[in-house]
């Protein structure tokens, strides 16, 4: 289905890189949006611009689905669940699991993703894209698809792209947060944020190894420091908090850092490598030793 | 000097790793531990056991210190202070700005020194080792050094080393806390954390990307949101929270994430990248817009 058609609903930073990179690979495009105004560029490059939600869908087998969040996509669509029927729903906008399950029922063909790319990565191969849901939806449509980015299927359990979709957004946010607090202490020393990235990065590409090591470790059950004990990580925790301090900046993100590692020690992992902080934030029970 | 003598005291997980490098490398190394034990294994490599702190200082012109900390690297050198007259005190444990500073008086020549490596990688490409002090010290022993991993050398101010140390730890921590977080999360879904490795390393690989970009609009001060509005970051924010709740994971870590989010909003970010979150992190007063 090189050629399958495709209907874009929601033309926000996301959706006009989704309509885009559709057109881009030759798929008829159609598209909505609420605000009109977003579909000109679109439609000069070739989209159809349907004038009602109902257009839209019945536009195309494949109905591709980026709003704002699960309660504009159900106040969108509820409307022409009949439409849906026959169809393929693949919805990418970002939303909890239990509420990816809910949407699984509207469409005879479900596929609910998460896309791991900001709208300018959109179509290179850095993009990838989490699907779960209907296996034969994610089979029929895969080559479609294949256009925004690389796409992996995580099984029939509609929630488990959402999940994944959090966890790695998660993993985001605490990369950034602590570069922008690094970046802030060191700004207090007249160090420019443009300076200390580089060496960020090339720390990070170091962690992802102990990222790897860690993860064997947890399935394993058993964190033996091989490489710092969290007594050694603690030491250096607690510097941190005093720089961040003594310049002024923010403290509560290398508090909170420092208070997750000490709970982990006071369940007895003070020996141990980082990798025993999984069970803190599992919240397993504390151990006596 | 290829074959400058060096010596190492403090024979923990990290100086066994650095004493092993430079014997490798081909210099006369000299070792001294607290706990004698640790040295044999070196003895056997060739390395000559002191047995004083003062015999081990006395034996190079070269002194490298890796020690728990600095109260620890005090109570052993500051009996030694006349020896290290004359010689290159490079003291690479983990500490504060202001005591690397409070150091640096004691050897005629002082390179503060911080290691971003774990003892596995030291002597491998992926090591790198931060330095700052005195810039003729650097040049003379950068060589001697190299063999312990890359060297980067930050300026006089021997404080520098140690900040870009903790701020990079920090870096460390942030992203190892969100994927034991995540990995916590998906655990409870059944998935085995060396399934959702691969996939967070791949995305940390894209967030390396955001944090070149972010560390570009923090320079200028703007932070046009090209990719993500805040606003979408923390409807997802909200998602990672619940997710949290609903597997009965700790919701204290994206709940912090969450905060600091809000607060860049209530500072008038709404509609800005997430690089403004640097202004919550420097403790910049609020605007009204
Ligand atoms: N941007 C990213 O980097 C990125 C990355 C991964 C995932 N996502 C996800 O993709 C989704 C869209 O993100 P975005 O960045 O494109 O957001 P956005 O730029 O804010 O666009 C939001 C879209 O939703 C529409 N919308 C909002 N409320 C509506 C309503 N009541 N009725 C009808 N339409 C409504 C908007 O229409 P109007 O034009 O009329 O306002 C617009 O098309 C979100 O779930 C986001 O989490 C975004
Ligand atoms: N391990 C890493 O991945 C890593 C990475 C970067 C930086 N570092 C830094 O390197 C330094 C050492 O770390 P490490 O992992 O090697 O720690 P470690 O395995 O705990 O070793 C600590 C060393 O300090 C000695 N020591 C402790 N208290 C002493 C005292 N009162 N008097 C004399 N010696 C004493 C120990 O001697 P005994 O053998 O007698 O106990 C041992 O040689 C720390 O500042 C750490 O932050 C470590």
């Amino acid at each position: 289905m090189s050629n399958e058609p495709v209907t874009v609903i929601g033309l926000g930073l996301m959706g006009k890189a989704l309509a885009t990179a559709f057109l881009h690979a030759g798929h008829p495009t159609t598209v909505w949006n609420r605000t009109p105004g977003k579909a000109d560029a679109l439609a000069a490059r070739g989209a159809v611009v349907a004038p009602t939600v109902g257009d839209a869908v019945r536009a195309s087998s494949l109905v591709v689905v980026c709003l704002t969040d699960y309660t504009v996509v159900r106040d969108t669509l509820a409307p022409h669940r009949a439409d849906l029927a026959g169809r393929t729903l693949v919805n990418l906008t970002s939303g909890t699991s239990a509420e990816a399950r809910e949407t699984a029922g509207w469409a005879s063909d479900h596929l609910d993703g998460a896309i791991m790319a900001v709208p300018g990565v959109i179509a290179t191969p850095e993009a990838f894209l989490l699907f779960s849901g209907s296996a034969s939806a994610f089979e029929r449509h895969e080559e479609t698809l294949k256009c925004l980015g690389n796409g992996v299927y995580f099984g029939e359990d509609p929630g488990l792209a959402s999940l994944y979709d959090v966890a790695l957004l998660g993993v985001m946010w605490g990369t950034l947060n602590a570069f922008l607090h690094g970046a802030a202490l060191l700004g207090a020393a007249k160090v420019d944020a443009s300076v200390f990235a580089p060496f960020a990065n090339q720390w990070v590409a170091s962690v992802t190894g102990f990222v790897s090591e860690y993860a064997g470790q947890i399935d394993k059950g058993a964190y033996p420091a091989e490489d710092a004990s969290l007594d050694t990580h603690l030491a250096t925790m607690r510097y941190l908090v005093r720089e961040s301090e003594a310049a002024g900046v923010d403290t509560e993100w290398p508090a909170l850092v420092q208070t997750l590692a000490e709970r982990a020690r006071g369940a007895g992992h003070a020996g141990a490598s980082y990798a025993s902080l999984i069970e803190v934030f599992r919240g397993t029970p504390r151990s006596d030793s």
